[in-house]
């Protein structure tokens, strides 16, 4: 950590910071220019980040050094990019993995031909929402445990993994029951509560960037589920908040090739959120797999006219095989080939 | 809502869309322009609310007319605006409600200290954090239940109503015990499991602003709260995400009279941490205060340089009473009284 | 355009609405529902958008239909994707065009240099600025004249079509001696004086979108070039401005497939200002490619670490023909084919 | 400036950095930590800016430490804050400049019948566009030579100072003869062409900040106008651009403390543009008045239903008087009287 001092700061400002500095334990290593002076805060990552500086008497500014996560960074286990294994499928590395199914269990039949279009087409796992996050209380909140009940049967006929989300602490254990894949809602990302719970439960988490939320904090939640042991944690981008109109969200593909600069986790693209429009699906999923994102998470129904929840952005089940084959093409430009069952 | 058809549409497209319209109950009125045909829906709120057309065929544009928010909304209850008793404390209408206290309960000194500052400058309730949503798994999670105990006991000392924050709704026991209004954080404003709970308590709610909430979402999250039944919730602004980076949010307080436009409950601005630095604190309560808020959230220590949590935006507890002063003074300009214990 | 009006709207309210929609030559169609009443604006585009009612008494809210643009909507020429030439090459329609050169004309070595590298590798144009907009008045603006001079000199020696930009329309006349492509910046999308004279000057435009411009008013912008008769406009997507500070700007890939269905004009989209950094640029290119983009404009530099301006993010010359291949691998997964010289 | 080395930099990269650092004439001051290499290059500001870094082999990160501006830095003319006079008003310290007029210029009778309103009200100087930056090219853009004409005859027969847009260089001189003030639009906020040429012309500068400029960037384009030895400038915050989509632009009323402690320039505050509506105009005032602003720019038309251009957010002319008071109760509150004439 770094403090630059005020052009006018006092020797005894000065001498306070650096008292500050050492009372964590750390070593205060002071530089005076000619404009100001800066005093560099060396020692235990953790202790150095209990400094509280900003604002203190004769402080311009206090600059972190240190990324605050560590679990999460791309240093951690010698640098190398994690590969794990879900359900008996890799992910991550060159592994592609293409997640998809229903924005929300509606119905047996509804789940079960689109589990069947899924695995036909070249899904690697079954997405589909029994608990749903919505924005009015007023709407449909999903089938709850009879969507869980369905999810098993689709993964006992298809032998699917299932990734499903969760909101409630309390329902932790029924889902467990059936996912292999929890997914952390972007409204939830910063749900310590859920995110520790989930952490030591030892699941797969698939875990969604939040609407504002900056890359640094999307590892620090990232790293609360990392810190009980649980490594197999997938970020997902899904789109942010910005002043353009014409879109629900902007999707920061970006983010995928930074994230993987910052952090040896795989990173997850949902485009069906950001687009909120079919149209618009099939370009952002060859963006993302051609970005080098290790895998595409999207919504598929087979009437999405008849879809209770976010229809107008669900790919068509009968034309899932097409989109697959034409995904599977952008990956391999960026060096990644499909996980097979 | 309105339905905007594309310049192309079909004759057909036209017909399904009626033909869904209706399926909902809903009347529909075809406009023909001489570039485009609008269908109005109109019928019942909430019905309409479940029609999905966005992205259907020949569709253009979905306009929704009604807002989505009922209870909350400014036209509810007669469009007279909220006024309600905590604690013996009235809140909304002319009265100007000044909450202040610590960020976070670090020890009995520190607390009784903080509190009697307050109570003697002017605060009518006093806030202090027994658990703490922090951006890091590594940083000080706050007191707890030892927090909640020595809220109870500044509570029996000063007389004044707690506010504080519930993070997970496995905790609502504990803190209902002590708290007059329950804080739900900004990373929590969409926690709908923990809105639902504390809307069923029955407990007063002070609902903070995601940091990239929308009006309508805030409003909306609060729906959540009063659908069962809870009558008693502060919408607070508290700083939103920008690209600006000089600052830690953006205290936007074109909220405040926008959100007295749209909604009958009392807005409470937050100016502590939007500042993150004591030397704006000032500034911009004066402005919330003079845009009409009807009051302010801010954090008080008795000795900033020593805070465990947000130090460097506390007010320093001997300059509370001139703050508080200052305060008054802005309130007046809008037209409000402090609230009197 | 639709007036939605109040809930409590009186007759006279809605009669004056209907009073000044009559005024500006357009009919008004009136529809009551159950909670408020709809007045639609049909007639002339223009004028109807010159009803200003937002604000008026009793209107809660104006709604547009139509788009205020109209020489860029893909709806004009009959809802065909522009294809033009340009100094023998053709852009848009299956045609991808890369472009690339130096951020900074810096000298005859370097410029030519890189030139050839340029052409060698496939790229279609040769970028080079000679007027620098610059955050800084202390930092080096470009070498002006002397810069002109020497890519008058590459394109004759290497026969390559030459994008540079203009800041100042009293530097129109030399500027345009040597330019086949005008570029007009992100800071002077909407200098509305320089749009208009590249406009009536004829010569191709590359239009950069604004820092926080929406596509929209990207669009308007073009509309100011189009409306002088000047039908070459090519779009440029470079980055919007968000909260994340892991990044100098968010490239905001949406903005390809979605311009593409609102405007004929064709994409292009420039990786290298929103990146900051060499590394991200080749993944950003893959995913603008295979997101539809019709080009890309890219920095290269023989020495980056020697560069004046942006070294940083210019792509090594001798690294260049890998970098096309690739990139020409990600235009076929989204049916392009690179422009042949 | 700060340079991180990454944690696995090589000797060979520090001492390149090192000779790179001394290229330039600075001093290099390294700080081995137990995890990184920090250099600090310590010397002239404007060389040691001129070091392009970041993404240097072995570089992580670089961290500017000082201000890239200077003469518009609070630091600067030693620490005092600027008042100026412009026609005989006295701007900055503890004076309040209320500037008051219509958007447009449209007619004899309407701009001396605002005029009179505004000057009997309270307001120092009468604002009025004769060229008018529209995102339409359809829209009205101003009455140009006339609208000069008509504010000169306000001003000979008010008295009061004028303000009036420059966005054409080219117009310089007929806006001159005229302008007391010349108002540099949020949209050329970094159209340094016009910057400059301002800057030379010695005449009062009112410079909007871009929809989305950063501070920082604000008065980087106030050292444009500085450096050539122009010494008024006003900076005016106007509203920026984020994802709320219940008002047009969000006030940024933090700008305001925060410019203050930035520079020794007057901040003013222009309500009028974020808003787009007359009921949030007087909040937003108060508050602007109530954070410290050195004063207001606001329209106002004696009939704005009938406005050519942004009536709805313009003030009533017959209610001025009002709220001129209003105003002045809350720039009080701040410590600032209004200027006399």
């Amino acid at each position: 950590m770094m403090i630059v001092m005020k052009p006018n700061a006092t020797s005894e400002e000065i001498e306070h910071v650096v008292a500050r500095v050492r009372s964590v334990g750390a070593r205060a290593h002071i530089s005076r220019g000619e404009e100001v002076t800066l005093i560099g805060a060396i020692g235990d990552r953790e202790h150095v980040q209990r400094l509280e500086l900003d604002g203190a008497p004769g402080v311009a500014q206090v600059v972190p050094i240190l990324k605050p996560y560590k679990l999460s960074s791309a240093q951690f286990g010698g640098g190398e990019r994690s590969v794990f294994e879900i359900g008996g499928r890799r992910v991550g590395g060159e592994h592609f993995a293409l997640i998809a199914g229903p924005c929300t269990v509606e119905s047996r039949e509804q789940l079960l031909e689109t589990a069947r279009a899924c695995r036909d087409g070249g899904a690697v796992m079954l997405r589909g929402g029994a608990y749903k996050p919505r924005t009015s209380p007023y709407a449909f909140q999903g089938l709850g445990q009879e969507g869980l009940r369905l999810l098993a049967e689709a993964k006992e006929i298809y032998g699917m993994p299932i990734v499903t989300e969760l909101m409630d602490v309390r329902d932790i254990e029924p889902v467990l029951e059936v996912a292999d894949v929890v997914q952390i809602g972007a409204r939830n990302m910063q749900n310590y509560t859920l995110l520790s719970e989930v952490g030591r439960a030892g699941v797969p988490v698939l875990l969604k960037r939040g609407l504002s939320a900056t890359l640094e904090e999307l590892l620090m939640a990232a790293e609360y589920v990392l810190k009980e042991g649980n490594e197999r944690v997938m970020l997902c981008e899904r789109g942010i908040r910005t002043f353009e109109t014409a879109y629900r969200f902007t999707l920061d593909l970006m983010a995928v090739p930074v994230l993987k600069q910052l952090s040896h986790l795989p990173v997850i693209v949902d485009p069906s959120h950001a687009a909120g429009r079919r149209d618009l699906v099939m370009p952002l999923s060859l963006a993302a797999a051609a970005a080098g994102a290790d895998g595409i998470i999207v919504e598929v129904h087979p009437n999405p006219e008849e879809a209770i929840c976010d229809g107008p952005q669900a790919l068509r089940a009968d034309e899932f095989a097409d989109y697959a084959a034409a995904v599977e093409r952008a990956a391999a430009v960026a060096g990644k080939v499909f996980a097979a069952a």
